[in-house]
């Protein structure tokens, strides 16, 4: 997408992407990052994957578990996860309420198209 | 800081840096970024500056005015502002609330330690 430049911009400005029926995201392409903002509908599973971007994964509402080398950590509004380079990982919504979370990855997945 | 690595962490488990005396944040650092939460207390005002690192700043409470190149624009919950390389900003706070915001910087702060 284009944004205007330095010029405060809406999430809801920019086209929501449907991967599956149950996640949606909404993107900003960085020069050294990409930035994800996610919803995932209650049920929603993001099956393991990796890739070569560190992440750091922010919830804003919601509570997401987050499944890292076979151990579980469950991460709610207010805190964060952060998984360096090429470490396998999955998540999927804990409850009824749906999630909403920021994604960084750096560099940026346009660089690394096959990111998740 | 050093972070438990793979496991959800809080924001209130990391120290609060003050800025000022109407500034708080709290940092992460990652390998290629920085993250920032800001706490603006009213009236708080961010002097211009500019830093090599490309920025983005997401507001999540109350409303940050940023003045850009001469040209203002008003950044509010579920808004977010983009800023390439060395562009000169500042910003201040609109109102009566408290500001809470997330600012990016890639690449990491650690390598340009002078950001604010």
């Amino acid at each position: 997408m284009s944004l205007a430049p330095e010029t405060s911009t809406s999430w809801d400005a920019i086209s929501e992407e449907a991967v599956g029926d149950l996640v949606a995201r909404r993107v900003v392409e960085g020069r050294n990052f990409t930035l994800l903002r996610y919803v995932y509908r209650p049920g929603a599973v993001f099956p393991e994957h990796r890739h070569p971007q560190e992440q750091i994964t922010l919830v804003l509402e919601g509570r997401l578990e987050f499944t890292v080398r076979e151990a579980t950590t469950v991460v709610g509004p207010g805190e964060f996860l952060r998984l360096g380079p090429d470490t396998p990982h999955g998540a999927r919504v804990v409850g009824d309420a749906p999630v909403v979370s920021l994604n960084f990855f750096s560099p940026a997945r346009s660089e690394h198209p096959h990111v998740q």
